[in-house]
């Protein structure tokens, strides 16, 4: 990506997620109830994080004609509801590191994070309703029935990633990978935020089918792109424990390409590797399994998968926002594609 | 309370609670995405359960004079709501069984049960957007406004009963316990129901404040006789593990008496017994904590508090539903707080 992309990206990201943070804090303040539950929804978004959801979002409605003010609310749920996510997903994956610091369950318990996470969930309604003043009744109902789609689509996404480490499934194919993750990430991360942008800023105004490849080419090329940073990215500036991903068994692409790959002596040791606990795995078998992805071009494949599917994302944009007028948020969707790949 | 009143309670019970569950399937039919989230989204519905809060609902909103079609989809989504709860709660309070069953955490593992009860509240969003259609969307955002409060006052009283188990806390008053359930049962339980029922029947045109005396009253008294029967229930028709709060270490009124009036010596034992882990504690510890309740009057000291909001309910009946014309649902609602103490 060109020096100036890399640029718009950054200088917007820094605008849009510095906005939407001030505004989050509003409704993780300490005095709206318990302290230490208001406190502890807090601690994920106290940790830093981009705010790439919430950008998206405010991008994608002023790209349509909307003002930063309109979108702020949705994109501040989203978020909410995303650390929600965040704090589940932790538990769920046995998680220990998130954000450079250990998981909330690690630091609490299970029982007050699992409770933190619904708290999260249910703070993020709040945003949504308030939309139904600043934007009307009818504009602020479409914004909740997306959101109701969305999380449905993450909840039913979770639910066979976490079928498929359950049942130890080894027979998966790319397409069954990327199925997944449409539903768990990328209708979340990229597509929803297009979505609830485009119906802001054209008043309700847009087939928003064409949002669907732009965010699922572009999440995807995200999430891939994590998982490999999550292996093989610099441990340091990551922010999870590396090679978490392989302790937890999690049905990544290099994983699934490796099992296809990997000759039957291999298999057998990769097939009762992944039937452990995830206390049981230990990091020499980690590592092993890390260089036996590397031999069999396992992670070069997954690369050469992400880059293919930001050129489709960058082709993409076009259907979806190619109607628009020059803006920073326009240049900032174009640039997207590109930067996540770059990112560290 | 007389064998008339019972009746009505019963047979209303029956006929709102049969209404509900039919209307709840529709929700979790397998066919709507990964067949085995939705297998076990069903899986505590399809266990039983009297569908009390769905009932209270309709009844309230029949009261008021609309149609038990107005008010269903409000009251399958708090029946949705409510098993979403219990899932969560039972990880959270390491609970093993659930109306007479294995606890679903135990059956599949607690990142599946977590990623369940997510679904189940993702799943309730569904009616209560429905209801806009139905209902308009004047109506139906007022219905989603009152369930956000009412999720943030559910999601607050968890973390408070939390807070008092992680730190252990001893000093608690009969009025901490009655605030905490206030927030964590009633609200959801009784005063909820109760409003959006008022409001589908008047069409929001009457002050809500008034049924929160008799939601509360109401409220706790059930969730007073709910802790007796699991300590001195007969454990064959309770359905949870008997005396499985004293193992969880749950803060119940019966305990804050005791705390309050055990001499310096069981005091001691007490404490450190409340400290354990859950598995640390054994059958004879609890049995032990049984008998001091007993001895000391905290059994007895619960029921009469109990009476006592059962009287105080069925007082403010009149102010919550006494301009109502006389119907099967009035009889219901006035019949019900009596009705708490007599079920097993």
């Amino acid at each position: 990506m060109s020096t100036a992309d890399g640029q718009v990206v950054a200088s917007q990201l820094k605008a849009y997620g510095e906005l939407a943070r001030m505004h989050l804090w509003e409704y993780l303040k300490t005095e709206r109830g318990p302290q230490e539950l208001y406190r502890l929804a807090a601690e994920y978004p106290r940790r830093g994080g981009r705010s790439l959801r919430a950008s998206l979002c405010i991008a994608a409605a002023r790209c349509f004609g909307a003002s930063t003010a309109e979108s702020l609310d949705s994109a501040v749920a989203l978020e909410l509801l995303h650390n929600g996510f965040l704090v589940h997903d932790d538990i769920e994956d046995e998680s220990e590191q998130r954000r450079g610091l250990p998981t909330l369950h690690l630091l609490h318990g299970i029982p007050t994070a699992l409770n933190v996470g619904d708290a999260l969930a249910v703070l993020s309604l709040q945003p949504l309703l308030r939309n139904c003043s600043l934007l009307g009744g009818r504009l602020g109902l479409r914004i909740l029935q997306e959101t109701e789609c969305m999380a449905r689509e993450s909840v039913e996404g979770q639910a066979l990633e976490l079928e498929w480490r359950r049942t130890n499934a080894i027979n998966l194919l790319p397409a069954d990978y990327l199925q997944m993750i449409l539903k768990k990430t990328c209708w979340y991360t990229t597509i929803y935020p297009c979505r609830v942008g485009a119906i802001i800023g054209t008043r309700d105004n847009v087939d928003l089918d064409r949002f669907i490849r732009y965010g699922f080419f572009l999440g995807a090329a995200f999430q891939i792109q994590d998982d490999l940073l999550n292996l093989v990215g610099d441990t340091d500036r990551y922010g999870k424990e590396p090679s978490g991903d392989l302790l937890e068994g999690k049905r990544t692409l290099m994983l699934i390409h490796l099992l296809h790959q990997a000759p039957a002596r291999e298999l057998r040791r990769l097939r009762s590797l992944l039937r452990l606990e995830r206390s049981e795995r230990t990091p020499q078998q980690v590592g092993w399994i890390l260089d036996v992805m590397k031999h069999h071009g396992s992670i070069d494949y997954a690369r050469q998968v992400a880059h293919g599917l930001v050129g489709a994302a960058t082709h993409e944009f076009t259907a979806a926002f190619g109607d628009t007028a020059d803006s920073d948020a326009r240049r900032f969707l174009e640039a997207l594609p590109s930067w996540v790949l770059e990112r560290t």
